[in-house]
Parts: C-alpha cells; sequence; structure tokens
C-alpha cells in the first residue's frame, strides 16, 4: 500500500466533492491500485488546516463543515486567515490539489504562485483551474520538469472528459489538424432556454439560479471561458506554445443572441452551440487560428445533438480518422473526479 | 534514438496500410519520439522475408509488392511457404505487430501460437485481430505480465477509436455501470441502405462491391463482430474474468430486417443500428449481461446520429458523467493506425 498525501487548496463546488469522492472511494483505491490517500492539508478562502498526523483529515467531516458553510479554519490545527502557500512550504506533501476559483486577474494569482512553489519542492500538482494553466502553464510545465515533478490538468478543458489525455496520448503519431470544441455549460443551458422560447432575461435568471451561471456571467456569456479552454488544448495537442495566449482568440460571445436566431438554427436543423475551433493558420504571419464563436451545429456535424448538460471535443486527424469525445455532466462531480484520474495516473501509469 | 525492430505478420488491409504509415511517418517518429521503427521481418499468407540486417527492409518496397498482389516471399531474403512462426524465433525483435484476418475457428489459431511464441520471448504484441484476444486473451495478458513484454490490442474493438485506452486509463477510479457500443461498420452501411430503400439484395451486394462486407459477411450480419468486440471491451474495461466468452452473449443480427422497420426507426426519429451492451446482470446466476440486437437509437440516445462510416462507444460511469467516443472512419486507415498507437505507448509510456 502506498500512501499518498495530498493537500486541497480550495474548497468550494469542486474541491468539496473531490474530498467527499476520497472518502466514497477509499476501499476501491485501496484495493484496486494499492493508493491511500490521505488529505493532511486543506485551505479555503478563511484559512488552512494541517492535520495533526500523516493520517490526515476525515474527510467527511470536512465535507460536512463546508456544507453548512463554515471555513476549514475551524478544524483542529486551523488556521483563520492562515496562507495556502504555507501549506507547500510547512507539510510533507505528495501531491498537491488546486480547486481554487477561476482567476485571471491579478495573473491568476495566488494560484501560480501555490503551484510554483509546489513544483519547485518537486511536489506534484493537479488542478481544474484554468487560470494558472491559461496564464502560465508552458512555464509551470518546464518547472515540473526541471524538478521531476509531474503537473496535471485534465480537468481544465470539458469537465471530467479525458480530452487533454486522448489529444496528447490517444493521437500520438498523428497530425491533428483541427480542433472543434463546446466545451463550456452555462452557454449551451441559455441557448436551449431561448430555443425554448424564453427571453434572455429569463435565460440568464434560470441559470443563475440553478448555478449554471455564476455573477455576472461575462466569464461565460462573453466567451472567455471557451477561449481559456481552446487555448489550453491548442498548447496541448497543436503543440502551440506559449506565444498562444487569450488574447490570441478570435472571440465572439452569445450576448445579444435574440430567440429568433436560435429557433431559426433549429429550423435549419441543427442546435447553436458556442464553438471553440483551433487550426493552424494559412497566414504565414500568424501560426495558429483560434475562435470562438456562436455557431448553428446542424444533422451531420460531429457534435450535432448536443445536449443541454453536455460538453464535447472533435479531434480531425491524418490517420485516426475524426474522433469525438462528448460528456454528459449534469453535476460539477466529473469535473471534481479529474483530481482523481489526475493523481491516479500519476501513481498508476506503468 | 531507440530503434524498435518489428516484424509484420499478415501483410493485408492493415498491415499494408501500417508499412505505409512506418514510411510516411519515419520523420515525425524521430523528431517527435526519438524513435526508428525498422521492419526487420515480414510474413504473408505466401511466406515469409527476414531483412538482410538491422535496417530492415524498405517498407515502401513491400507496399508496392503488396498492391501488385504479389507475396513478401517474393523479396530478398523471402523464403515462399515460410512459417510466421519462425520469425518470431529467429529474428531478434521488439515487437510483432499481428496483423492476420480475423479467424475464430481452430481456436484462432495459428494467430495465438504465435503471439504466445512471441511473449514467452518477451517480445511485445500489437495487434488489431480480435480472434487471439477474444479466444485467449486473458491468458495472453498473463504471459505478457509473466515475460515481462507489453501485449496491445487498442484497435480490435472499434477502429481507431481509442476505447481501450479511455476506458481502462482514463476512467480509472470509476465503475462503469454500462457500456453501449456501435462497434461494427459493415451494419450500419447496410442499415442506411436499407432506410433509403435499398433491397436487403441490393445493400449486401453494394457492402460487397465496396469491400465493406467479406465473403458472405455472416461474421458481420450475424453480429459476431460485434459481440467479439463488446466481450473484449467486457474484460478490458468492466473487469469480467475470462469466463465471458462469445457464447455468453446474446446476439441477434441484423438479418431479416426489413425496410419498413428500418424507416419506422426514421420515422420514430431515430437510426437503426447493431447496438451491443455489455453490464453487471442482477441475475445472481450470472455477473454479466452481454447482448447485441439491433436498436433504434433515437435523438437524445448519445449515439444518435451515427453517420455511415461511423462507430462509436458510451460509457455510463459513476464519477465520470457519461462519455461518448465517436470515430468516423471511412478506410481502414485509422484501425492500421492503431498498431502505431500502440507502439507509441509501449515506448513513449512515462
Amino acid at each position: 500500500m502506498r500512501t499518498v498525501r495530498v493537500a486541497v487548496v480550495g474548497v468550494g463546488n469542486l474541491g468539496r466533492r473531490f474530498l467527499g469522492l476520497l472518502g466514497d472511494k477509499e476501499r476501491l483505491l485501496a484495493s484496486k491500485y494499492g493508493l491511500a490517500i490521505r488529505v493532511v492539508g486543506v485551505a479555503d478562502s478563511g484559512g488552512t488546516a494541517i492535520a495533526a498526523s500523516d493520517k490526515g483529515f476525515e474527510v467527511d467531516r470536512v465535507v460536512r463543515l463546508k456544507e453548512q458553510g463554515r471555513s476549514v479554519a475551524e478544524l483542529p490545527g486551523g488556521i483563520e486567515g492562515g496562507d495556502a502557500g504555507s501549506l507547500v512550504c510547512d507539510v510533507a506533501l505528495d501531491v498537491l490539489c488546486e480547486a481554487t476559483p477561476v482567476c485571471f486577474e491579478q495573473g491568476a494569482e495566488p494560484a501560480v504562485s501555490i503551484l510554483r512553489a509546489a513544483l519547485m519542492r518537486g511536489i506534484h500538482v493537479v488542478t481544474p483551474n484554468k487560470g494558472p494553466i491559461v496564464v502560465a502553464g508552458i512555464e509551470l510545465a518546464e518547472l515540473a520538469r526541471s524538478h521531476g515533478a509531474q503537473l496535471r490538468f485534465d480537468g481544465t478543458v470539458a469537465g471530467g472528459l479525458p480530452a487533454l489525455y486522448v489529444g496528447m496520448r490517444d493521437l500520438r503519431g498523428a497530425v491533428v489538424r483541427r480542433i472543434l470544441a463546446v466545451p463550456n455549460l452555462a452557454t449551451g443551458y441559455i441557448l436551449d432556454l431561448l430555443a425554448a422560447g424564453a427571453s434572455w432575461e429569463e435565460a440568464c435568471r434560470d441559470a443563475n439560479e440553478n448555478g449554471v451561471l455564476e455573477g455576472d456571467g461575462s466569464w461565460d456569456l462573453d466567451g472567455w471561458d471557451a477561449a481559456a479552454k481552446l487555448v489550453i488544448l491548442a498548447r496541448a495537442v497543436l503543440g502551440a506554445g506559449a506565444d498562444v495566449t487569450l488574447a490570441d482568440v478570435l472571440r465572439t460571445g452569445v450576448r445579444g443572441i435574440g430567440a429568433k436566431q436560435v429557433r431559426d438554427a433549429q429550423v435549419r436543423g441543427g442546435v447553436l452551440r458556442l464553438l471553440a475551433t483551433a487550426e493552424e493558420d494559412d497566414d504565414p504571419n500568424r501560426s495558429w487560428h483560434l475562435m470562438v464563436e456562436p455557431t448553428v451545429l446542424k444533422r451531420g456535424h460531429p457534435l450535432a445533438g448536443l445536449g443541454r448538460t453536455e460538453m464535447g471535443v472533435v479531434f480531425e486527424t491524418d490517420i485516426y480518422g475524426t474522433i469525438t469525445l462528448k460528456i454528459d455532466e449534469p453535476t460539477p462531480l466529473p469535473s471534481a473526479a479529474t483530481m482523481l484520474r489526475d493523481i491516479l495516473d500519476i501513481y498508476e501509469s506503468p
């Protein structure tokens, strides 16, 4: 039995579900993979807590605490206002699980600094957080390599869909000519409500009330989320370098789309989705053509028929045909579970 | 640069394309993966040939020869009537690429014997051939383990779709509750022709003329091909053991389906496909419920809208949602390319 000591930074929607998973899967992880994953540190916006021993926290207890809206600082060993970065410095860790909310302002800090600190200590990092990967992914990957650590971020692209693993591993030997993706759930949800006759305001209110849209929603509605995911895909699968950034994505969001346009799409036999596309550019001055825009997916399109809780990615390749992956993800559980997938991949790879 | 010495047994539809690929991809394999794959032995139904040196054969020459309908026995070093098994014994090999036609009679021999001989010598095996995997897959996997060799057969399930890699690797940590698959192209092709108004005889003739159906077609039409693929999926992904065999699949083929049934399916808003399903059985006397039968895939079904050259696999999981993979494979190239994927996976896995 191998013990893996992890710290979980960010215990919100994803972090909390991930902790719950570790409890639910404890026996399976032991019997099938010979792994005992121990949560020895946790951090949320209220503070930090460090477990008294290598046995770690009782994860169900942490989950219950968070469900009551309280902070991990209230746990034994808790430090109110404690800094998440200190977990990396003060605790003997094997893996840092970073699941703080996406933030692109201030250079995706403090996430980037925490990841950097972990990798420099040879601590593996798993994260579904797009922020640090878009802002500093190439630098962080290089840091991981030079310190013998693994950096995994399978959950950054399309929730629980293993789009990065398939693109990077199962398409080896191929040239990927084009990537198409519908990687954002909130816009699909809203576009479907519009198609069903809702007004823009009604659709947004519904999405807000059901937790599909957060805050003012501009991150989703203006296509930033899809663009960020596209940048990560393009770098990982097409080999686009650090020079491909969010600013390189030609981006049109879904704001201003009327019910009429959506219904016209239906009449034409398709659904409207915010489609992200990446391919090598014909223009010799630019290497990559990255675009996000509302697109009618007609019958015959590989992503036609995507449901309200579905995301998808298409790889057009030279030798493996056209491969389409999609996921139906009615709750954030699959996104949270990508941290488990990533950990198992680190310890299970032959 | 790492040299990988391979022998290719079976130089038909898949083997020939695989050899062509090795030529086309030589530079990419060297620059990106540091691999020089050398074909040091080949075998077809006419005989064998062993290359004069470790540099191997010029693959394009072998491809041209085969395109002319000739045997590899005519190559320098060729032996008319030579036995494929001797390649494994007489040639220093790293990987055996087995691509002979599927054959389930006589215990899938001689394929099983050749694979066994290779694995016992510690030679890795890659094969898209369902025969030996269905008949002796568990024994061969055990043999591979005990001799430090790798046995890869990603191409046995749905052509170029990495269904096994995703199911075995990217779903780690999950319980897969059910697998749905449309893994056979020929039946979809015929069912679509019926839907377009062709008679059964016309559809079969068309499929024969276009190389979609081989021989009397019973392998495809009676659902054996889909059943074999389902058995491989169930063993690899659900953990069903060697006790799950072809005989355990409740199997209904597509023979006898009339145009009316197919059109009715369309009227009901769906397409008819030969669907393969595997799940744990409620019946305590049986562990697994495996079924192949013509099924209407209606709007909303994860595999609805599959085109004539598409195959797909759905994994219903406890923690990663429902994940659907599909491939559009208009030629056998992706199936052939799985041997390259498998080789790269052997040498590239961290």
